[in-house]
């Protein structure tokens, strides 16, 4: 194996060759200079792996060896570092990945969903080959979160993080704020421009962001990675009603994804929020990224950046690349897999917050007056009331109502939530957002 | 020496137990479980030094070795890593750490004054003896931006970097803006509360925030550290009615500190400036830092965080303890000594900026139009122009004037502003204060 010590260059082969890894590529080749002098040792693609040889990929690839089947580049003598850039949580990915470790050669990853659901048996391996498996490139894409949390904020117990870690319904929801059209229409949008798949549901859905929170919380937290206990809501819950009233009321609705050590148990979750216009994650625009974290020691620290794309991913790949080179290893979530403890998985948030609540009341007497006792007795106290009927509102027509509560738990609004519901003054569902403050 | 290759644990020898030696002291003894897991090995402190033994530090220091002269610190057979708490660009502190790093110890430090004027020769000595030298705490206290910027955008050509760095300026700018005082008053206040210190020139001037900067500009530009390559000017120049006006221009004051690659130059340069209200920068509070990075490939990305104090500093100086005993070991200022080349400094930096300007005229006829005609003269064309007499304005007193100019040379502007002085317009001298956007 080869690393700074040898003084050798060090030897990358590159498994998938589309956005990322085309990048990745490109970037080892036009920086090649700065990066031997900052790596110690050259840095030298000696193969690259693809479904299709023949795809021009906007760079030269004759120089390289070509592997039809990416799974043997886990077996070339002259590969160091395999960079998996494949993607999907199974298949190919993880058999490349688990047969480099087995092989004894690094891994370089931008692939979240994969360490999701298999992180802990990964870095269980690669800890006992004492191989690194470098994934800066899947959290957060060029902001380097993942060093700064295990390296930076290395002393510190976490408290707390809040992020915006999906570049995709950030933009959709900036959108849907911007030019005051309807989610579906800021979804299309985003495909047009390149910022949503053809299938956004992994995004839309949270559970991209999920995938990506829960990889944070194992660094945070020193817990296993358990995607399981991450609760986990998309923003196709959003309405456009929504996203005005927000503003209206000095907020502006985010995908947020919080991990909170709770006592003794850790909560991950990932749902809409409305945050408070003064928090900077308020301000996080188009397909950004950012990330706060709360450290005993540090105090409130925020890193934020460009969350996806080819160059901004490919920096992130090629600076583990640079760890590697240099000698740099560490347990993959900053603790050795074997002391990772089980995630406690609270089943329910009791932190405080406000709530935001949107409701239709249907067109009869005292319902707006059934729903407000119905909060009361449930200790859930109004801090403001918007009863805005549309300027066309017709006489017997609904409602439309919106609530922001004072603090209260999660529990409280669920059970008043299902009362209201049960009482039959609503028309339609209500929507229920958490406020979200640091 | 002792790393995590030996699983024996890292000795750790502390000098000066001051504010920021006393924290890390505390913060090795708190966090001592997770920190071993996480660096791999125990972290063990075996020795403290400091002027006075019998002073009470709000800490035990029994169980250490007491050295009456740290200096002796790096000689000793039970230190593996000395962590230099003491400050100061000469006198003990340098010979501290060169005595270390001669004896084959790894250094810890948070004296940018230190690296700023040796920083070269001291990587050069590290180098040549493999030992480490961490300063994560010399720039943006608790902020990890020397990893951040060293490790994380390790891939990038950094072309820019705009940043907050002093956090005793920044509060000083803040409470003159919210509670209109002047800046002496505000000086004061500071002091009061703890954010500057008794002798506050080293902040107010803008030498602290030089200091930073130099040593950020030799990771992102691989050059060697300039510190009289930095083009400096404090805050003591800003006036109660520059905060005003800016306010009432959409911008805010802030002491910034600029590393810029400019064609074949780098430019560095720290000084009050004008950021605009839409720039995350100019939300920067309290003693808050802040940092924007502009790389090739990653695009922009920001950090911000507690720039000092016990906490957040000892959190970086322990981070970058662990790094040590994780076995991590780079170049001192990221590319090796012997190839930063020596930073040609720009004698003026040509980039364009529109300026404000802030001018009393005399009470004779035809001032104004002098004056817009001298800058017309020079190419500048005029933005914004206030011209606001106080509200017990006499006829035949002097007239303050506002002026933001478009896009101009700096060069132009000191030529102008000249020639507008030796017009005999001017009651007193004029401000001259750069706006600055990324
Ligand atoms: N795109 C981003 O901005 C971004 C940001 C952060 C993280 N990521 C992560 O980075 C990874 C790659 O994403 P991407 O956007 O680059 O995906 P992509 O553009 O779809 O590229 C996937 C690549 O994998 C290749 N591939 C598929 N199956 C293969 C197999 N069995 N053997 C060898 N190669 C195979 C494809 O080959 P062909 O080209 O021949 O079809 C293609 O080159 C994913 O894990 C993703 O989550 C992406
Ligand atoms: N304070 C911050 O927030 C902060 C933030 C970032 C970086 N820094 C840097 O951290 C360093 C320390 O700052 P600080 O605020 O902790 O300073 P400090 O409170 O003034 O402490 C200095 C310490 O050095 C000791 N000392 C002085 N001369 C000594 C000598 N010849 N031998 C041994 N010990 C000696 C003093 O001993 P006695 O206690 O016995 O007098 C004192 O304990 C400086 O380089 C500073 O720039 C500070």
């Amino acid at each position: 194996m080869s690393d700074s010590a040898s003084g050798n260059p060090l030897r990358i082969g590159i498994a998938g060759l589309g956005t990322v890894g085309a990048g990745v590529l490109k970037l080892l080749t036009q920086q090649q200079d700065i990066l031997a002098a900052r790596a110690g040792v050259p840095l030298v693609v000696t193969a690259v792996s693809a479904r299709n040889r023949q795809q021009d990929r906007g760079v030269e690839i004759d120089g390289y060896a070509w592997y039809d089947n990416c799974l043997d580049m886990a077996e070339a003598d002259d590969v160091d570092v395999v960079v998996e850039l494949i993607g999907g949580a199974d298949g190919t990915a993880k058999v490349l990945v688990e047969n480099a470790i087995a092989a004894g050669k690094h891994v370089v990853t931008a692939n979240k969903a994969l360490l999701a659901y298999h992180g802990q048996s990964i870095a269980e391996s690669a800890e006992a080959k004492a191989v690194a498996v470098g994934f800066e490139a899947a959290v957060a894409g060029g902001v380097p979160v993942i060093k700064g949390l295990r390296d930076g904020l290395a002393a510190n117990q976490v408290e707390r993080i809040v992020a915006i870690l999906n570049g995709t319904c950030n933009f959709v929801l900036g959108l849907m704020e911007e030019e005051e059209v309807s989610f579906e229409d800021a979804v299309r949008e985003a495909q047009d421009v390149g910022f949503a798949e053809a299938d956004p549901t992994t995004d839309i859905g949270g559970f991209d962001a999920a995938h990506k929170l829960s990889l944070l919380a194992s660094i945070a937290f020193g817990t296993q990675v358990n995607l399981d206990a991450v609760l986990v809501k998309g923003i196709d819950s959003v309405a456009a009603e929504d996203i005005e009233a927000a503003k209206e009321l000095g907020y502006r609705i985010k995908l947020i994804a919080v991990a909170d050590r709770n006592g003794g148990h850790i909560i991950q979750r990932v749902h809409p929020a409305l945050v408070p216009l003064e928090q900077p994650l308020a301000h996080v625009g188009g397909p950004g990224n950012s990330i706060v974290m709360q450290g005993d020691w540090v105090g409130t620290v925020e890193f934020g950046g460009p969350g996806a794309g080819e160059k901004p991913t490919a920096s992130a790949v090629v600076a583990d690349i640079v760890d590697i080179a240099r000698g740099f290893q560490v347990p993959v979530f900053g603790t050795p897999a074997a002391q990772l403890t089980p995630a406690k998985s609270a089943s329910e948030d009791n932190s405080l917050a406000p709530y935001y609540l949107r409701m239709e009341l249907a067109d009869k007497k005292g319902t707006a007056s059934t729903m407000t006792g119905i909060l009361a007795e449930h200790d859930i106290s109004i801090e403001t009331m918007i009863q805005k009927p549309e300027e066309d509102h017709e006489l017997g027509a609904n409602m439309p109502v919106i609530v922001v509560t004072y603090a209260t738990r999660d529990t409280a609004i669920a059970k008043a939530i299902a009362e209201i519901e049960g009482a039959g003054i609503l028309a339609g569902s209500p929507n229920v957002i958490r406020v979200e403050s640091l």
